[in-house]
């Protein structure tokens, strides 16, 4: 007998979160053993309340085509932590809507505490003799989830990363005066996003010069002694920092802010680890100096989206499908790379339970021994990740995205 | 007898103030008239100090047409206010290495402090009967040059914030949440680059819903009663600002932040409008805010430069050449476009006099009369100038630009 399928998408926003759903959907419609695929509108959360799509049954092929290419996430996201405990009461009340929509295959595509999700969901069913499938489809720019060698999103946003770095580049080299541009990027704990900073470089020497990641204890007199000694030797320097850089004793250099700085009404102006080195450098160099805080399009540039991360993540969408229908559950999608020749990937799965709640930093062998550049291996892993660019279809001069109707209620 | 030419850049990077060069250059090597055509390194103050490269003999052909898509200022830019008054020692310094380069046509490719410079050397060469032609090429992302459509620049400007303030509208939307996003954008004066946020709009109410410019007195009760009435229609509000927007008294909004800060030449630093908006919201509203600036690449993005605003730039620096060879001097190349009818440009001229130290502010017409939102004959404006993406070379996944090698001294 056909079941049906549902999908979600968890966490914050990538370049291709979309792509991976447009896999689950276009593999659903394959599979014999699924009928409908349903879309829950704002994850967990949002289908507990009561909001769903019927994306086979609502989606035209040609919107599917642009789902594709649409950044952020059509079906929208939650940040939601189910109950640790089993015996909560919430997890009856979900699988009694499993029940009533002929739910066979859930999947759910985000990063770890996305997985966290899959595999409770999964322990539980698997308590209660429940036959549906849970799958984990792996999403996050931040490219910290462990068992898998690399996270759908992340060549996109380290392609914005390298693209973008490389203007400010040339930005920053048309005056003659001595200049530093610090760029922060995003990475609060793992830093593969500033990692990408190193593909700006055209040639040896090239900036960003100096490269800060969170995994390297940043230290404020290394710091004086590494800018002095780049700027001896250029007259522009770029200095690409992860927004999570911290002390030996675990302080955020944010925080080293004049953090009691009010404005005319009275509230706290946060600082930024990039504004406070700015103000750092101008204090102890005097040299021109600005900082740029590269924000949340790093993570949801449909334009400068990777084409072969939008084809991998609709890769793994379509995995995910295919393994559920095989019988696998409690499992989450990962990329297994060739280790020798032209860059090929092919998937696998690996235990759920093993992957939520863990990192995967920055391997500090990658970094140069002063914790300021990373490795040509580094680059090497890198570099296939954000190859092609995105032909996709405009109007008027702009991007077509696909945007959602209002939910329907379930 | 064949004289030579020299083209220099001044003020800001923008996307396409190397597409003019490649105009100037293109131009250069197809007129009679002309022998070698010369770059300035940093415009007109690095010249002074020595500094400058041929760059018909330079350049080969496919460099020039990277040149075409490369972003920035390739022979480096200067801030360099020449002398007021013309009996100063720097003319006649200046026009002796005219003289020994055996110049005839002098190209400025800049903004209003450009034509500054381009109107005291065509008047000091007129007083002193040097038959030597000075041609200003327009350049601003700001769109704030008078006798001119448009400035080359702007169009590549507007359709990075069009589609970067989409992915942000996206990137806003996806959790259930009330939340509000503030965009700060360029424009210390002028409006036309924030104005340009209207293009992210995919259907009417779209977001930005609310866009403030500099040209209208920005007031903390309208502001209020601006966003309460937004977040009752809508669960995500998206606004966009100028970095210059100040209140009916005149103080920069930012300046109600304490960082107010001077650059080098004493103007405030206007880096904290979006951040002290968003602290007013938070403060008053209470919900999810968040405030983002976009930098550098606004200016600067040759990812997302606009086709049009490219060939349109090209072809502001072939008729300067046009022009000078013609006879002209003390000119400025102009965009006129087709009063009816599909969309069509042509160039004139008209005197540098009276477009330097002259603003073109965002017209009061095109504003709604609330001062938060544009109209639809902004829309009509704006559209043609963002049409179509550039092909680009790539190289391992990056764009290829054109690097400057080390300057030739003369």
């Amino acid at each position: 007998m056909k079941k049906n399928a549902i999908v979600g998408q968890s966490g914050g926003p990538t370049a291709v979160i979309n792509a991976s759903l447009y896999g689950v959907i276009r593999e659903g419609i394959n599979q014999e053993a699924i009928d409908h695929v349903y879309g829950m509108i704002n994850g967990i959360e949002g289908y507990m309340s009561g909001t769903c799509m019927d994306l086979t049954a609502d989606l035209t092929s040609d919107e599917l085509e642009l789902l594709k290419l649409t950044p952020a996430a059509y079906l929208g996201s939650c940040r939601y932590k189910l109950p640790e405990d089993l015996s909560s009461p919430f997890y009856p009340a979900l699988f009694e809507k499993f029940r009533k929509m002929n739910i066979g295959y859930f999947f759910y595509i985000g990063g770890n505490d996305s997985m966290d999700t899959v595999s409770k969901l999964s322990r539980y069913a698997s308590h209660h003799h429940s036959e549906i499938r849970f799958i984990g489809v792996p999403k996050t720019i931040d490219n910290d989830l462990v068992l898998t060698d690399h996270t759908p999103g992340y060549g996109s946003a380290a392609k914005y990363v390298a693209d973008t770095v490389r203007e400010i580049v040339l930005d920053s080299s048309v005056y003659q005066q001595k200049s530093i541009t610090i760029v922060e990027l995003m990475g609060r704990h793992a830093g593969w996003v500033t990692a990408a900073s190193a593909l700006a470089r055209k040639y040896k020497g090239d900036n960003p010069v100096l490269i800060y990641l969170p995994e390297t204890h940043f230290d404020f007199e290394q710091f004086t002694e590494d800018v002095t000694a780049a700027l001896s030797k250029n007259s522009t320097v770029v200095i690409c920092i992860s927004e999570g850089i911290s002390d030996a004793r675990g302080k955020f250099i944010c925080e080293y802010a004049d953090a009691a700085r009010l404005d005319t009404f009275g509230h706290k102006m946060l600082t930024g680890s990039g504004k406070m080195l700015e103000n750092f450098i101008r204090d102890k160099f005097g040299v021109k100096v600005r900082s740029i805080e590269l924000n949340v399009n790093q993570r949801c540039s449909g334009m400068m989206a990777s084409a072969t991360d939008i084809e991998e993540s609709v890769l793994a969408g379509r995995e995910g499908v295919k393994a559920a229908v095989s019988g696998l559950t409690g499992r989450m999608i990962s990329f297994i790379r060739n280790e020798n020749g032209p860059y090929h990937l092919e998937c696998g799965t690996v235990d759920v339970n093993e992957v939520c709640n863990r990192e995967k930093l920055f391997p500090s062998e990658w970094m140069n021994p002063r914790g300021t550049d990373v490795t040509q291996a580094f680059i090497d892993y890198a570099l296939p990740l954000i190859q092609g660019e995105v032909q996709r279809k405009t109007e008027s001069g702009r991007p077509v995205y696909l945007y959602r109707k209002s939910p329907v209620q379930k």
